[in-house]
């Protein structure tokens, strides 16, 4: 193993999960042990449940296969994607821990420009626990970060900032472009090393990617769902985008803060653009009305939590979007299904209780 | 002379003038010099008439002080700021070019982390001639930057983007602290060198700092005032927040785009915390109810053009601000007095004509 083991106990070792979809690149775990080792892991297994997933050993983990998501789940089960990585959102589901950090497979250790490994849990874990600032902007970025601060004019009255709810990390190497753009540049590689975070402005939405993403599960948890998409459905690939939109807006309304920037994740491998754009089409066209319609919603300001707040948007997606396709209504279906699921699996004294898929111990399979 | 003068002619050449106020460090031109030699500068000397600037040979310039303020704006003059940094704006209105950039004396050229001198006003240029994003917010920074582009999510019809009328660069060395935040952290310097371009999204106001700033004088120029600063005001070191408050709401309003991050320049000096305290100290009050003025402001969609914003924002800032400070309604004043100076040194057909303050060759002096 190239690196030792840490003698100390990482920050919020029991207080976040790190959710996996689907683990088919047996690097990938070995590669990011030393940063993973000590947390929990829940990996939501996409596709075919009779196929094994062969986690290496020392890690402390759960997966969830298609039996496991209907056995957990029962009939709410239909809200929970087949076939494709939209089935993270059942890892966000059954965790119990106030934070979650979710990954793709093909995502491995990037290096910063000084050629050091970055620990992209742990900039994801230091940009949830300090504020945002999502009422004015900070033009020298993050201002509780190392040698920053607030610049001149900054209201001293908003320099308390906003809780965070989101961290969405970066990508070296192959950028998250949609099919089009991959077609048209199939070679280009993000070399671009930016170092910052900063928080979107409230009111702005922004394309989430579910690559490299760290949330606080308490605070924004019930608005990260990853829609219907994969097997049955008419699109694919707008999963994390879906939750980005509805999660932004939840977030602005709560006055929650979003931050982007660090950490870099290096991202290996395009996939198919002729696929992707299969997936992506009519989402890239259905696009062009549901951005408007994000844009322009206002929650009544008597949804004061996450959940109300995702009722009321379910309802306004199937009576504002339902005319696109039909999909949409299902869409909005599934989000109250999702919210009943996330009530029943999540109640108010969830700490003392057990949904029965919790394991207190590492093992290879669920059930 | 350490660097040989470019053969070819420099970006903008004659479309682009350089604002300062008042060089009183010798060093400054020099050091810009293989970077400003080529573009005509607009020196507006800030205090006492009777003291004389050196201008070194081989620049193209124009020097005002205040007696030719006065000359040139007769009894308008009094919206210039005298004794206060402010008064640079001057050299905006009697500008007759497209693109303005401007610059603090103490504001030398930085090195990027290769070690490579910075071109501040190229990157301003290129900053200027792409478009903005502010309508929806690219996780890869500027897309319009090689190596860059939309990332997946991101609405096709949005990438058309909005002009760019505003380019706020940064500092290196000593960040644009407030008087506070300088006392509190005396030996802070900003040595993080973040390499991107982004767009302040639409609706987000932001602290907008005069040390090095570009903009589209065409596009936003006379939103570009300095306000009342310096001798007889009760405030000083708002005169590009003001600036930056107004223009940006104006943008908003007009669908024009404002990016901040790249070019650096390397702040050498920290001004006196104490001084500065002193100057600042209303307005660090005073902004608390600026600011959710300013978030506020709704123009009617009759207004469009700056001018008529403007004015607009003129009424606003006397009946909803009049009542913190008499200041306000003299600044109401003077942003009307400001306009009508504009519109008299810029009629419509304003190529063609002289405001006879205009010269051809470099000189030492203006009258």
């Amino acid at each position: 193993m190239a690196h030792p083991v840490t003698p100390v106990s990482p920050p919020l070792k029991d207080e976040l999960d790190i959710v996996i979809p689907t683990i088919r690149n047996l690097d990938f775990l070995e590669m990011w042990r030393p940063f993973f080792q000590h947390y929990h892991l829940i990996i939501v297994q996409d596709g075919d449940p009779t196929k094994t997933i062969r986690v290496p050993d020392g890690f402390d983990y759960e997966l969830f296969n298609r039996n496991d998501v209907n056995r957990v789940l029962g009939p709410k089960a239909s809200c929970i994607s087949f076939k494709d990585s939209a089935c993270r959102c059942f890892g966000f589901l059954v965790s119990k821990k106030k934070y979650i950090f979710t990954i793709d497979d093909d995502c491995f250790v990037a290096k910063d420009p000084s050629g050091k490994e970055i620990n992209a849990l742990a900039q994801h874990i230091q940009n949830l626990l300090t504020p945002s600032t999502p009422f004015f902007f900070n033009t020298l970025y993050d201002p509780y970060r190392e040698g920053a601060d607030f610049v001149r004019g900054y209201p001293f009255s908003m320099r308390e900032g906003a809780p965070t709810a989101i961290s969405h990390g970066l990508w070296l190497n192959i950028p998250d472009y949609d099919a089009p753009t991959q077609l048209v540049k199939p070679l280009e590689r993000n070399s671009r090393y930016v170092d910052a975070v900063m928080t979107i402005p409230k009111g702005t939405l922004f394309p989430m990617c579910g690559m490299n993403l760290g949330f606080n599960r308490e605070l924004i948890g019930p608005a990260m769902y990853f829609g219907l998409m994969g097997d049955g459905q008419p699109i694919g690939r707008y999963d994390d985008m879906w939750a980005g939109w509805c999660a932004k807006v939840i977030c602005d309304h709560l006055n929650l803060g979003v931050k982007t920037g660090l950490p870099y994740i290096w991202h290996s491998k395009a996939s198919n653009p002729f696929v992707n754009l299969k997936k992506e089409y009519k989402g890239i066209y259905w696009q062009e009305e549901i951005i408007p319609f994000f844009q322009s919603i206002v929650l009544p300001k008597e949804c004061t939590t996450v959940q109300n707040c995702y009722i009321e948007l379910s309802k306004k997606v199937k009576e504002k979007l339902g005319s696109i396709d039909p999909y949409f209504q299902k869409l909005g279906d599934a989000m109250v299904t999702w919210i009943e699921a996330w009530e029943e699996l999540n109640p108010p004294a969830q700490a003392a209780q057990s949904t029965g898929v919790k394991k207190e111990e590492p093992s290879t399979k669920a059930k």
